[in-house]
């Protein structure tokens, strides 16, 4: 009763959301629908939860998880907080339903969460709510004047997409146990609902088979899962409400399964675990009926020991070499009125959909799976786009989004977030067509990962993904999301990542010392390469051998100074008074400039620093001449054209990858350059 | 061949070490013997370790960690780091023996490490020797111009006391078992040999009972080792080099065993786990019969679960309030010609000590057990101090010291460092009375620990400790200590301690704000309040519930900042040019002035910074006072005495304690303001 005359209570004091107030409550993804009242519910050390609804032993779980967080996040120690029966407990529960034995694509995520200065009310149709319903609880806990605090606030919730995935490339490197388990929170964090793991490739085979040993005995360098890891991680992802999708991809990518097995093979082995990166020649034997019994077996098997729906197949870049060059390969195709290899890998994917299908699953795989011919249960994951997604949708197939979420490639958060599964043309698909897109999936590419840096490539841009997938497509306001990112950025640390706290020690390391001010000056204005530069500028080729312990492995994919940099350099030039904005643009440059001096003593003591000694010495002279520019503007000169041609110049020069490195303020400092000219003074100047 | 003509080689290049050569070499302990060489050995991504001599599953999976910890140290990936059987490895193990079943006291753990420009060698008499070794040469790894190095070294050490231990208390506060595993990784790097559980307290019994279970059901809020986990644990330690010694706390510190089994008590129940800190009534009741009974069956299960050769039962701090109001205890007192408590307690010791020696153990216990009539084979671990050690040694009885290393009363690491086994009435023992001295414990007593800070309450101080243990005797130079210890502290962090890296996010926490500069300019001054005034001037009592996230909570038991502060301020005292010193005094406390304004805006915002509002104030006032006063030094000018006065009294005012913390540059301010009116000028003084 209490809890129905304070709804009521609610809704007459709330207003209606404004961008401000919902900025102000630090929710990464915003909820569907948010009112704020007025007002504070205190949390203290003996705040209490009643589960009053719906009752099982995984919400019970999700609860303790719960109160284990909310005690973490505010250092209250939950030996007070108790689960209760009684109905003035501070946070009630009311599922209204339970859990699929196994969690199920599309199964009921929405909660409403209810707050007054009183109580908490969250309720759900399912376990699977009640979880989104409390990460959203979390997030709003804050310190206040009076103590910890949530705001009053009433938020309805459920998600756009039901497939919000993560996918970690463990093939490539071997990622442990516990930098799954630690993802996986920030997962649930943000709400995220899979976790794809790429578990074979050629460089590694990561699972334990007990039908065929030698796959992860001689496939992997003794770094695979065993069955009962596996287990705990999927119980694990089970308890934050978020499905495991394994992938074992064929018939290309899998020099590793070749090793153990090279009769698999459409070339002549023996064969070795791939070091080197890219796409390889050797690929499965389509034409052999001794593969389709491996796969049988083998699908058996990883069937029973993943229990999610769906069983992705990979199925992409094969090359087809082997195909070519292997004569009875040759004669079946031409026996069998094949025209060429995509036509063989379509007949190779149909024998392995009937194998996924009679272990009673659903087949996923990359846009190369995609033939007219296949049957409409399997689900297209797709690199290649919105477009690609849209074609698959109007044949009749479900479909991902992965293009413009690949993680690797080092883009902004801003750019990820502007991917859209529903643009381009899936913008113009029908309603029942539109249902075929079930999402998206960021993909976490695994050649310039480890347990150390794995963490900064995933988080926090990802946050920003989750909120795309989860949030109204209306929401897109970059610069909010970027204000929250921040805050998310910490809230995930605090659940265990590392994206943040990884960076200083590895610059310790770089440098030699602990003395690093002036590295990070430098490291802050940095970004790697992006796309596949890496690999294509690589002084040698990169193995999975190679130490990536480099400026290009420790600096974060997006610069959040050059970001604030180019907003101030922004705001001067869209003019008008705002005082401060030149004295930062000031103390940035001389910072830049001045930094080579501090830093010069360490170049000579570290061999991991000598390759960035030319970029230093570049934003030693980009500093220059940003304090040169703001000095004509200063005094309303205008800078001499021989001067504004030379700086141009150089700073197109300075804007070139070194050491594999982008120094992300050379075009903010450009735009200064160039208004110092006279060119331009727009006050609309993009950031990007 | 190639090794001992290296080693002939090392012996012709070696110079004798000097003072700055140690510090160079970022060691601690301070081996035995060092003697530095030119040149150095390269460790690149193809290093391999060849173990030619004894050969040990604990050895095989010690070199294991080893090249992970290289691994991670360095970023390179250990996949093409190898163990080989090939005399042209790089690093040559040359282990003569192996390990006991079971780790003892006093086991070889001598080590000699040979680095030449080509290849490094170490032997020791037996596995837990090579383990000392293989942390030696972690530690010896720095970044260098050509690559990671180490340098030519010839190192021969042993240790000085065969027991250095660190006790935590996870009876007070549940320490969760990845906290303690970080911690043994930390202890290992330190070469600390034995983790002291204190198990049982009255807030908490720890260890699941198979015997006895209401002992950890009733006795724990749920928070309590399998036996499982306590194996898992042990098995870490011993890999490690590190024995286990479990704590049973008896007769008194023992509420949480009468929860289940009040009839062990010599009052009447019920009985509850205690919420508050302190020593209380509830004592075991020595008269009954059943009481030895139930502890010969509770013993005799633990001593199977830990293999250790020693038990601790505690035995210290009884009141005695239980005993004197109990009629059948006071008749069983007469009718046994007992004078005192304390007779009765050294009876219950000699039964206990007769079950103990039954279940094949040796009995270990705090100062209180030592009586003339026990058996020699007991140990005495003296919170009283090495007098009492000394005491002890001449009567016979083996000891370990603790005063001096209870890193609760939150020292600073030169008091630490300062602290001897053999300092006192030890120094006068004669050789066979000293070898009864083992060595000592650093204790970590569990009253404001939780897993977000206990890592900093143990480190970095606590290497200072395995130091003082570890290394010969003259090894005391209190600059080269902390130099290093800054140096091990981001090593520690690399192992897994979160030390240094908790103290932000709770800063963080704290404000209620990502923007914390102005409150780590503050935070960064302050230390907890020394020894036991933290309990005495609590303004409500402390109980284990209470929320450890206060300011005082997140500060650092030494300031770094104050300690540099000192030393620049007794620079100046000394007089003599050093530029630039003047400057960064008035660089501080310009900083420190001016930070109240930037701090007085969070101090609305957050619950937790209100109490630390006066202290912010005090700082500031510091600065201004400090800026005066060198005003008057830079101008030989005398400040009048009136100002003097009046200063100097705020500085006594400033010193006292405020939100249980201290500012810790006063007395450097104090220092300054005496210099400016020409009362001293002394080249010697105090740090402390």
């Amino acid at each position: 009763m209490r809890n129905m005359l304070t709804a009521a209570m609610l809704c007459a004091v709330f207003t209606s959301l404004s961008e401000a107030q919902v900025q102000s409550l630090n929710l990464m993804p915003i909820p569907a629908k948010v009112q704020l009242g007025n007002g504070w519910l205190l949390i203290n050390p003996s705040f209490s939860v009643a589960i009053t609804g719906h009752h099982e032993a995984r919400l019970d779980r999700a609860v303790e998880i719960f109160l284990s967080q909310l005690g973490e996040q505010t250092g209250m120690l939950p030996i007070d907080m108790k689960v209760t029966n009684s109905p003035s407990a501070v946070l009630l529960i009311q599922g209204a339903g339970g859990s699929k034995p196994v969690q199920e694509l599309g199964e009921d995520e929405s909660y409403r969460l209810d707050i007054s200065d009183s109580g908490a009310r969250l309720s759900a149709p399912a376990t699977l709510g009640v979880m989104r319903g409390l990460e959203t609880f979390l997030q709003l806990v804050e310190t206040t004047n009076e103590g910890f605090a949530v705001p009053v606030v009433s938020i309805g919730d459920s998600p756009r997409f039901p497939w919000r995935g993560l996918l970690i490339d463990v093939g490539r490197h071997f990622v442990p146990l516990e930098v799954l388990k630690r993802n996986l929170g920030g997962m649930a964090a943000m709400k995220l609902n899979v976790l794809h793991l790429h578990l074979s490739d050629n460089q590694g085979f990561r699972v334990e088979s007990k039908t065929f040993p030698k796959l992860h005995e001689m496939g992997s360098d003794g770094l695979y899962y065993t069955q009962d890891e596996v287990r705990d991680l999927i119980a694990y992802a089970r308890e934050r409400g978020i499905r495991v999708v394994p992938e074992f991809d064929m018939p290309g990518h899998s020099t590793s399964w070749f090793i153990g097995y090279p009769e698999l093979a459409s070339g002549p082995g023996p064969y070795e675990i791939e070091r080197k990166w890219g796409v390889f020649d050797p690929a499965m034997d389509p034409t052999r009926e001794e593969t389709y019994k491996f796969l049988d077996k083998f699908v058996g098997e990883m069937a029973k020991l993943f229990p999610d729906q769906f069983f992705h197949v990979g199925g992409d870049e094969v090359n087809g070499k082997q195909w070519d060059s292997n004569p009875k390969i040759q004669d079946f195709m031409h026996a069998h009125g094949m025209k060429n290899n995509s036509d063989l890998q379509a007949y190779f994917n149909k024998r392995v959909q009937q194998i996924v299908s009679q272990h009673g699953k659903t087949m996923l795989g990359w846009d190369e799976i995609l033939r007219p011919d296949r049957t409409n249960s399997i689900v297209i994951q797709s690199w290649r786009g919105p477009d690609s997604l849209a074609q698959a949708a109007k044949q009749g197939y479900r479909g991902l989004l992965s293009s413009g979420y690949y993680l690797d490639l080092m883009w902004s958060a801003e750019r990820h977030y502007e991917a859209d599964p529903m643009s381009g043309a899936a913008a113009q698909l029908n309603p029942e067509e539109q249902k075929r897109v079930l999402g998206g999936e960021a993909c976490m590419w695994g050649e310039y990962v480890s347990p150390e840096n794995i963490d900064s490539r995933i988080w926090p841009r990802t946050a920003a993904i989750a909120e795309r997938l989860w949030s109204p497509q209306d929401v897109r306001d970059v610069n909010s999301m970027y204000q929250r990112l921040e805050k998310m950025s910490q809230r995930l640390e605090w659940l265990g990542l590392t994206h943040d706290s990884s960076y200083l020690p590895m610059l310790r390391r770089i440098a030699g010392t602990n003395d690093i001010s002036a590295l990070q000056v430098l490291a802050d204005v940095l970004e790697p390469v992006k796309d596949y530069t890496r690999e294509e500028t690589a002084p040698a080729a990169d193995t999975s051998a190679t130490p990536l312990n480099r400026v290009v492995d420790a600096v974060r994919p997006e610069s959040a100074t050059a970001r604030q940099f180019a907003d101030l350099v922004n705001k001067l030039a869209a003019g008008g008074s705002q005082p401060g904005v030149e004295e930062q643009i000031r103390g940035w440059l001389s910072r830049w400039r001045d930094n080579q001096v501090e830093l010069q003593s360490l170049f000579e003591k570290s061999f991991l620093l000598k390759e960035i000694a030319p970029i230093s010495q570049n934003l030693s002279a980009l500093g220059a001449a940003g304090l040169a520019a703001l000095h004509y503007l200063d005094h309303s000169e205008k800078a001499p054209v021989a001067w504004v041609t030379e700086q141009l110049a150089f700073v197109e020069q300075a804007k070139k990858p070194q050491a594999q490195l982008l120094i992300l303020v050379a075009p903010s400092i450009q735009k200064l350059i160039e208004a110092s000219s006279g060119r331009t003074a727009s006050p609309s100047l993009p950031t990007k």
